[in-house]
């Protein structure tokens, strides 16, 4: 997991800026300027496979520059860089949910390469601690990965042991209504 | 487009309680009962192709009483239900558009049947509002429509008139943070 934090409460993890080497310490989005819009008529343009998981958490394929404008409308505060590993140590994605359930690290993109497998699998561990029925958790999964659908994901989403956590509050509980 | 409000500040749209006809006369989610959670060990089912899209905006298939604990945890405000129509008049989307943006009405569900053709539509229609690039607002739609997907749905997308609408509040003006 990468993570990269705007509140500079830094943490153990590693921290890099938005696809871009040379933005600025901070990590701060506000480096991106209109310039960047790529699409025309001031259309944004969300990274693949986007959308939102629960109150203040996103989920994406990596982010080009293109996305950069949209990203801005997120308000973001972290962005967590799944690693490209076919098997993710358990381990990871434990430190990766913790970082989630931590609402004060919202608004947060989680992204891999394609939002597919990594990110759908953190996700799907997500959907357990709340409760989801499995059948759910995978036709989530699907809807994302489609014909790429890994059965080593969905076992890794069965057998994931939610044990060690606390139940995350409910989506109302987030609500400001 | 059919609409139930908690909010006791019922408009000139018919509103129905959720799949029971005996409900409550205010439409509180409060009469389900735990007897009614049907998976077991305290499990939820979110209805068929359920999802968030964006912050108090809900979308799914037809909830049916094995969803109903799942709803609670939502803290629905309002339910939309999207007539069954294949070709659905612009001003019944616009109408339902001017419901979603109006956030007295959130924490909100959009449905219809299945969740893909009305709802798809509908949910299409306010990405435009958003800014959102065709491209996107497509990928979106056939996430959830698959192989059912209409070019008839498409088009009204594509041709849907945003002229008379104000542009909504991003993502992250709705943030909590």
């Amino acid at each position: 997991m990468l993570l990269e934090n705007n509140n500079g409460d830094r943490s153990s993890t590693c921290h890099h800026p938005i696809g871009n080497s040379s933005g600025s310490d901070d990590g701060s989005p506000e480096r991106y300027t209109p310039a960047m819009e790529s699409a025309g008529e001031g259309l944004l343009v969300p990274p693949l496979n986007f959308s939102m998981v629960d109150y203040g958490v996103f989920r994406s394929g990596f982010p080009d520059i293109a996305n950069f404008p949209f990203l801005q409308t997120l308000g973001l505060r972290s962005i967590m860089s799944e690693p490209p590993l076919v098997n993710i140590p358990e381990e990871k994605i434990r430190e990766s949910l913790r970082v989630v359930l931590d609402e004060k690290n919202r608004p947060l993109l989680i992204h891999c390469k394609r939002g597919k497998h990594r990110t759908g699998s953190l996700v799907g561990c997500l959907r357990k601690l709340q409760k989801w029925c499995l059948t759910s958790i995978f036709d989530e999964y699907q809807r994302y990965a489609a014909e790429k659908a890994r059965v080593s994901d969905l076992r890794f989403m069965e057998l994931f042991d939610i044990s060690g956590f606390k139940q995350p509050p409910t989506f109302s509980s987030h609500s400001k209504n």
